[in-house]
């Protein structure tokens, strides 16, 4: 019986002609064993990046709808050479561009979301083709504009139209794989499996191979994704639902979040008012903060939460505002934090993660000042210094 | 009131981002004397041949269907260039590629025509917009594939949506409009009028300025075509229906057909069985020909006919075959012939232009072979070596 997958290749694997045919080798391959596959390209190599730098010689705030138009010819050059190569090698391909393959979407031009996929597009392909190739990251809105789908976007582009196929995705980049930790930091083992929500959990955390988005979809539509080096053997990661997943650990991964800031609010009387137009303010500003925690006492409120030290001079613009009505209110801002994360679905059913984690860092003389725990991951904010021991420990605990 | 134009800019009228803001100035100046604007560009500068060498790198023979895909990223990406410098200039635009212009074809991928244009899509833009920016040389087939229109493509584009809108079309090139010939042979006066009759040979007679497609589509719309200069205050050549040319002249242009040949079979006998052999094998080798003549007598039967040199593999390859089964026919191809023709609208009323080529060709002894005659031109085969020569006289005679 005929298999129907779909693949990506993302940009350094169709970075040249040599790599395209490679590829269509490894496709027409592929097709030969039975298979109807739909693959997935982004531009080939530095396309985009030289197509934004063009545009930068225009103005420094292009329109981002004639932005999308332009970025979407990108992809739609890799599929017209990867089709007539594999027509050369006479597979039956059918190239498509985003909208050609029915990929509707809303909202912002360069960060759209995909709508929906009109699968009978691909259907109707496999009558006559054995490969459909698509344009990644690009759709078309209800106005009939043609759109970018944001960070990720080819990786979203190939889950969604697995989920409205109804068939597992398979992802190719450089790297073989999840890791339990960022290689850079530890020598961690790849992993065979990791659950959807270890890996969004991951993503989240600053240890992102995927973006969260292509995660979330595959998980709604219960989709497998196969995480995997562009031609090559090594066995790489599958991405799936927990309760597939045979063997069970309690913790998959160690995430470093590196430069936190860690603020802390104080204020002599419990102000419900205060709060809001904090938090009002923080929204407006598009300041991001996570790790919160609130003490009310008899001394009055105060308020701690973590940050990206990205977000340093909206949060000081936000204090200087509120200090103007609320001139007693005191805050303060510590630099050079990192958040160190536990994640594990393990943790749900297994005891014992948090009590190991603790004693970790107490073992080995690191400090720690705000601990947050999700159903999946467990949180610690620690000094930045002591970032990559703690990452190292940890991994070395959990035998990652 | 408002008035609305449509506007096309060649290749080398959009060959640099310099270039490109030169029109967007343009266009801005336009639309404060309240223009609407529709404005068809084509691929910038060498775009179209570097792409094309890309192709050739992976076949000798690319699929056309995805070849017309990945073409059409050219001016894409020109439309989108364009939308943001005169977005940046405040000018409220809308870009389009074919498609989205509603630009529905049918035919060959990379030789499509036009079948309609949906005029509702420019009605909603001038809506919101001054200028509607247009993708040239492409459409959208009835299957959803993205077509090229073929040689002088963008052009066609153009008057084809002025036909739709029912306003007139401007096409501005590196010439200023069109002139009584080919200034390189004898420095003829421009026009500043010429009928679509008398383009159309012009064009069909090798003196194409515009491809003979656009000229016909605005001769069925009655829609007026000007030729200039880009961002040039030269005064250029407009071509129209020839009851609305107010000074008529007997005489509008003389055209060179250069690298002719001269095709003589001979029969004893007046054998149709061959004729029509003959006829079959040249329309299914492609060979054009022209200015037939055919003598029937007692000696049999004799035809003389034009055609291009470029095709003289073919016809030989065609004699070859028929000497097989017709060994007495004899043949003759002799080249370096040129077809020089005399053009004029005005022809039809006034008499006497055929007997003043005639002397002025016997009185600078110049020999002529063959002689055909249309509604609106007269065209005559002469000896290569006296081609420019029988220009320059005709032309100052005409006094063009």
């Amino acid at each position: 019986m005929t298999k129907r997958r779909v693949i990506k290749f993302g940009g350094t694997s169709v970075a040249d002609f040599t790599k395209l045919r490679n590829i269509a080798d490894y496709l027409k391959n592929r097709t030969e064993k039975d298979e109807q596959l739909v693959v997935v390209v982004s531009a080939m190599g530095k396309t985009t990046d030289e197509l934004l730098k063009n545009v930068q010689l225009l103005t420094a705030s292009p329109n981002e709808q004639d932005l999308a138009l332009l970025l979407t010819t990108g992809e739609q050059q890799t599929i017209s050479y990867l089709s007539i190569i594999l027509k050369e090698l006479n597979v039956p391909t059918q190239a498509m561009t985003g909208f050609q393959a029915g990929i509707r979407t809303k909202g912002h031009h360069l960060k759209s979301k995909i709508l929906n996929i009109d699968e009978q597009k691909f259907e109707k392909a496999f009558e006559t083709c054995d490969v459909v190739v698509v344009a990644g990251f690009q759709g078309m809105n209800e106005l009939g504009e043609i759109t970018t789908l944001g960070r990720g976007g080819s990786d979203t582009t190939a889950v969604a139209i697995a989920s409205a196929l109804n068939v597992s995705c398979e992802i190719y980049t450089d790297v073989a794989g999840v890791y339990g930790t960022d290689p850079r930091l530890y020598p961690a083992k790849r992993l065979d499996y990791v659950s959807y929500e270890e890996m969004m959990e991951m993503s989240a955390l600053g240890a992102g191979v995927l973006e969260t988005r292509s995660v979330e979809i595959a998980k709604n539509y219960n989709i497998p994704i196969y995480l995997g080096q562009t031609l090559s053997d090594e066995k790489g990661t599958w991405i799936m639902a927990q309760e597939e997943i045979l063997e069970k650990k309690a913790v998959t991964g160690v995430a470093l979040d590196k430069d936190m800031d860690y603020v802390t609010v104080s204020y002599p009387m419990n102000d419900a008012a205060l709060l809001k137009k904090l938090f009002e303010m923080l929204e407006q500003e598009e300041v991001n903060i996570d790790m919160i925690s609130q003490i009310v006492n008899m001394d009055g409120l105060q308020i701690s939460f973590t940050m990206k030290d990205t977000d340093a001079s909206q949060i000081n613009k936000i204090f200087t505002v509120l200090n103007e009505e609320y001139p007693s209110m005191n805050f303060n801002i510590q630099e050079n934090y990192v958040k160190v994360s536990v994640i594990g679905s393990g943790m749900r059913d297994m005891s014992g993660v948090a009590s190991k984690v603790f004693m970790t860092l107490l073992n080995n003389n690191i400090p720690f000042y705000q601990v947050t725990t999700s159903e999946i991951s467990i949180s610690y904010v620690v000094d930045q210094k002591n970032g990559t021991q703690a990452v190292e420990k940890l991994c070395s605990v959990f035998e990652l």
